[in-house]
C-alpha cells in the first residue's frame, strides 16, 4: 500500500515540498492542508501592498492546480494533531491520517503592542497588504509623517526595508515626498543588522541607502505602542519615547499556529510554538513529522540588545523542502542517507527604481561567502524570481519546479 | 507714474533681482545702493585667497554696469531705512523713497572670541581674502601647524572646507605638505554635516576624503579664541582645549547689518538683525519689503549640540531673487499669485585638482532627492558657473541672466 | 688601505647595504656577519606558513652568493659589539675589526603573556612558518576556532593581517571555512590602524574586507595569554576576556638583539635595545655606526591606548640601506653630504585571490599622499616585488639590485 504524506500549509515550502516529492516519486500519496483556496508568492506582498501588483498576478488557485500534480488538496482550516494517532484533525472535524506529517503552515503573526494591530497596516498576508494599500491611497490624500519598522523578535526584517523604499519611490512619483518625514524604527541593534547579524557590507550599505533618500533611521529600540498619530517606543534604559506617524507599518512576530501547539511540547517550542527539527528538518522526538519555512524554530544567529529572530528566506525554505522531500523517500526505501539543507539567506529588496540584495552562506556563521549588491540589476534579479516561481507551479506541461539550493 | 523698487546691495542675490525685475518689465525704476562699487563673485573668495584667482577676474565695476540695463546705482552706503516712511537714507544723507525694498545686503561678519579677528584670516570679502593671500605666502616661507574651522552658529561651512582642501592641495605643490600639521575644527556635530544635517553620504564622503589627504578633524565643538600660535576650543562640557596652529582662518557667523537693525524689530529677527520673511521671501507685516540672500532668516535645519545655520547658497539665492522680482510684479499688476522659491542647496568645493559637490532639494527634510559626487567634473561645474554668471551679467547684449531655479 | 664596512645581519636591510655599497664603489672591503646561511624574502614567510611557498623559492645560500659581489660571508652569530675600540666579536671568538659598522640584525621576537609563545605558532622566520604549517595542517583535520592577532607593542601588523586572510581563504578552497569562526585580535586601537594612525581610508576598506569574508575582529585590547582553546586578553579597564582558539597565531613585539644591547646604552635605545640612529640612519654618539631595517629604533606615529609601533617595510628598509651606503662613501670622501631617507611606507596583504595595499608617504604625518587599493592587481604586485627582489640579489650578470626609493 502506498503510504501517505500530508502537508499541512500551501505557502512556498508547502507547495515545494508537495511538487518535490511528486517529481522524485508517484508511489505516495500527498495530500496538502490549507485554509486559503490560492497559493500567495509571499515576497511580493509589499508590492500588492503597493499597487504594484494585483492579487491575481501573484496568486494561483490551488484547487484546480493541484489534482494536475496528483495532489490531494483539502481546502480546510487543520485544527489538532495527534503526534501519536498519526492523525489530523480539520475544522470540519474531518480526520485524516498520515504515515508522514509536514508541517509548513507559515507563521501566526503576533501583533505585540497596545494599539499595534488597530493603528499600524501590516503586510504578512494578500488580506492585509489589500488594506494597507487603501489606506496609503487615503494618506496620500493628506500626507503626514510616515513610520515603518519591526517590533522587538522579529525574524523577517526585509519586507521592512523594501516597503519603506517603495514608500520613498511612490511618494517621489506623486510628487509629495518632501510633504512625509519617513522614519524606520527597529529592533535591530543596527541598520543592515537583518536578525543576521549584517552580512557582509550591509550596514555600510544600507546607511548610505537611507541617507541619500533622506529616510532617518532608530536602532535598537523596543516599538511598544501605535496610537493614530504617532509610535511609542522604548531604549535599552526603558525610557518611552514618540515619534510622529500618520501611516504605519510596523512588522510583527511570528509565531507557531494553534494546530502546531496542539501537538504538544515535543513537537512545538513551549515558547513560541514553532516546530522542533534538526538539521535534517525531522522532529527528534516524532520522526515521521518534519518541519519547513517559516514556522520552524530556528535559534537566533546572535543574541541581541532587543531580541532578533532569524530570517527565513524564499530559496532557504525551497532549499528545507528539498531536504525534506529527500528524507521522507529514504525513509521508505529504508535507507540511512539523511538530507541536512545549506540553511543560506539571500534578502532582496525592491526600492521601485532599483534593488539592494545579500546573501549570507550559509546564513549562521562562519560564513563561507556573503555577497551584496545594489542596483537595478537586482531590482529585475527579484522580478525574475516571482515570475519563474510562479510560472513553474502553474505550468503542468513543464513538470513541478526543481529545486537547486 | 512708474513705481520705484529700491534694492540695496549689489551681491548675487541684489543684482539678480535687479536683473530679473528688468527682464520682466520696463514700466519700473530700479535702483540699487551698494557701498561696495563692485560686484564680487563671493563662491571663488577662497580662489582668491589662494592665489588662483586675480581681483578683476571674479569682480564687475558695477558703475559702468548697471546703467546699461537701466538701473540706477547709488554708490553709498545705505545708513538706515524706515519702513512706515517708505525711506532708505544713505551715508552722505541722501534720502530715498521707494515703492518696493529689497534688501540684500549680504552678512555683517561677527567674529566672536578673544583674538579671532586679529589673529586668524578671513575670506569672505575681497579684501580678507585678499589679506590671508599676502598672509599665506608669508607662513609659506616658515611652515607650520595649519587650522581651518567655524565658530558656533556659522551656517556657511562649504568655503572652510573648500579653503582647507585647497590649502592641502597648494601645499603638496609647494613640496612643503609634509611640514604642515592641518586640522579642520567645527561646531558640525560630524564632518560633512555642513548645517544641513548632511546630504546623503556627505558625512561618509568627507571622512574619506580628509582621510585620504590626511587632514585631521575636530567635531562638535566650540572655538572661543584664536592666539598667534594656536586655536583655544571648548568641548560640550565646557572643558577648553587648544591645537596650535601657526595659519588660522576661522569662518565668522553671520548677523544682519545694522541697515536690517534700523528698520525695527519687525523687520530685523531681534537675535540676529536678519530679515523675517514668509515662504515667498515678503516681509509680513510690511507687504512692501523683501529680503534675499544670505541676510533672510532661515530657521536650523536641525538643533545641534552646538549651533549650527542653514547655509544659503549662489543658486539658492538667484531662486529667492527669481520669486521676489515675480511677487513685486505681480503686486503691481494686482494679481493675487505669489511665488514661493524652493530653496535647494547645492555646494561644491573645489580641491584645486578636483571637487566635490552636494545637492539637498529641498533644504529643509523631508528631501526629495540629494545627489553627493567627487572627481574632476564637479571642478569644472563648479568654474563653469562662475564663468557663465559673470558673462552673462557683463555682456549687454545678451541681456541679464534668465534663472531657471 | 681599504676601508672596511661591516655589516651585521643578512636580510633584506643587510643585504641591500652591502649591494648598494659595492654598486657605488669598489674601494671598500665589505664584510657581512649572519648567524643564517641564507637570505630569507621575509615578506613571504606568511606564504611558507600557508604552503603556498617553498622554503627554497623565498631564500638564496649566502655562502656562494655574497663572494660573488666581493663580500665577505662570515656565518657565524655576532656576539658582542666594541663601539670604542670598533670590533664586532663574534661566537667562535672571532674578533672581526671595522672602520664602519652597520647594524642590520633584524628583531628579536619577544612573546610576552603566558603560553604565547608554546600555544600560538608565528610566521617570523623560516623555521616558525614551516612549523606553522604542519600545525595547521593537522588543524584542518579536525577544525575549530581560529585567532590571529597581535601582542601589545607589536609595529608590524600587516603580516598578521596578511595571514587571517590567507587563513580565510585556504579553508574555503578546502571546504572547511563554516565550521571555522575566525577572530582577529589587535592592541591597534581600530582595524586598519596598523601602527600607523591609518592610511587614507584603511579603516573603512579593512572593515569591509572582514566584514565580506565574516572575519570578527577584537580591537583596542592586549592579548595577555595564550591557551590551548583560547586566548585572553584584557580590555582597558583591565578586565580579562577570553575567546575561543584552537589554532592561534599571534604577533609578537620586535626588541635589539643581544649583540646590539652589548653595544651599550648609547647604540641600543635601553628601553628596546634597538639602534639609536638621526634621521640620515647613523648613532648621534658613534658616528661610525649605522642602523637599518627592523632593529633601528623610531618613534610611534601616535600614542595609543594600548601601545604599538611604526611598522618597517620591505622597500622603506630600502631606502634606509641605500641612504646607510651613500652616507659612508661620503665619509670617506671626506664630503659633508649626508642622505635622509623619505620613510614612506607600503603595506601589502596578499589574501590569496586579490590583495590589499596601503602606500603611506611619508609615514609620520603630516603626510603628502597616502594610496589604497584594492584587487587583483595589488597581488600581483606583491609577487612581481617577491620575484624581482630574488631575480636581482641572484643574477650576478645583472648587477646587484638598484634601489630608487
Amino acid at each position: 500500500m502506498k503510504k501517505r504524506v500530508v502537508i499541512v500549509g500551501g505557502g512556498i515550502g508547502g507547495l515545494s515540498t508537495a511538487y518535490n516529492l511528486r517529481k522524485i516519486t508517484q508511489e505516495l500519496e500527498i495530500t496538502l492542508i490549507s485554509d486559503r483556496p490560492y497559493f500567495g508568492f509571499t515576497p511580493s506582498y509589499p508590492h500588492l501592498a503597493m499597487g504594484w501588483r494585483k492579487v491575481e498576478e501573484i496568486t494561483v488557485p490551488l484547487g484546480s492546480l493541484l489534482p494536475k500534480f496528483g495532489i490531494d488538496f483539502v481546502n480546510e482550516r487543520a485544527e489538532r494533531i495527534d503526534p501519536d494517532g498519526c492523525k489530523v484533525f480539520t475544522e470540519s472535524g474531518r480526520e485524516i491520517g498520515y504515515d508522514y506529517l509536514v508541517i509548513a503552515t507559515g507563521p501566526r503573526l503576533v501583533f505585540e503592542g497596545e494599539g499595534v494591530k488597530e493603528n499600524s497596516v501590516s503586510i504578512c498576508t494578500v488580506e492585509h497588504a489589500t488594506e494597507a494599500r487603501k489606506r496609503f491611497e487615503e494618506f496620500c490624500k493628506d500626507p503626514g509623517p510616515v513610520v515603518v519598522g519591526a517590533l522587538p523578535g522579529v525574524s523577517c526584517f526585509g519586507p521592512a526595508y523594501e516597503y519603506v523604499l517603495m514608500i520613498h519611490r511612490e511618494l517621489v512619483k506623486r510628487g509629495i515626498r518632501r510633504k512625509v518625514p519617513i522614519t524606520y524604527i527597529t529592533s535591530e541593534p543596527y541598520l543592515g543588522h537583518l536578525g543576521l547579524g549584517g552580512i557582509g557590507n550591509s550596514r555600510r550599505l544600507m546607511e548610505d541607502l537611507f541617507a541619500e533618500k533622506d529616510i532617518r533611521y532608530i536602532t535598537n529600540v523596543k516599538v511598544v505602542g501605535v496610537e493614530r498619530d504617532k509610535v511609542v517606543y522604548e531604549d535599552l534604559e526603558g525610557r518611552a519615547h514618540e515619534v510622529p506617524s500618520r501611516f504605519t507599518m510596523i512588522m510583527p512576530r511570528f509565531a507557531g499556529p494553534d494546530v502546531v501547539a496542539s501537538a504538544g511540547e515535543k513537537v512545538a517550542n513551549p515558547k513560541n510554538h514553532m516546530v522542533i527539527v534538526n538539521r535534517c528538518m525531522q522532529n527528534p522526538t516524532y520522526g515521521n513529522i518534519y518541519g519547513v519555512g517559516v514556522v520552524v524554530f530556528l535559534p537566533p544567529v546572535e543574541k541581541t540588545p532587543v531580541p532578533t529572530g532569524t530570517p527565513k528566506t524564499g530559496q532557504m525554505i525551497e532549499g528545507m523542502a528539498k531536504a525534506v522531500a529527500l528524507n521522507i523517500v529514504a525513509d521508505i526505501k529504508g535507507s540511512r542517507e539523511r538530507y541536512a539543507p545549506t540553511l543560506s539567506a539571500m534578502c532582496i529588496a525592491d526600492s521601485g527604481d532599483e534593488g539592494v540584495g545579500f546573501i549570507a552562506n550559509p546564513v549562521v556563521p562562519p560564513r563561507e561567502w556573503v555577497k551584496s549588491k545594489r542596483g537595478k540589476v537586482v531590482r529585475w534579479a527579484k522580478t525574475a524570481f516571482e515570475k519563474y516561481f510562479l510560472w513553474k507551479i502553474k505550468v503542468p506541461g513543464e513538470g513541478p519546479p526543481h529545486q537547486s539550493g
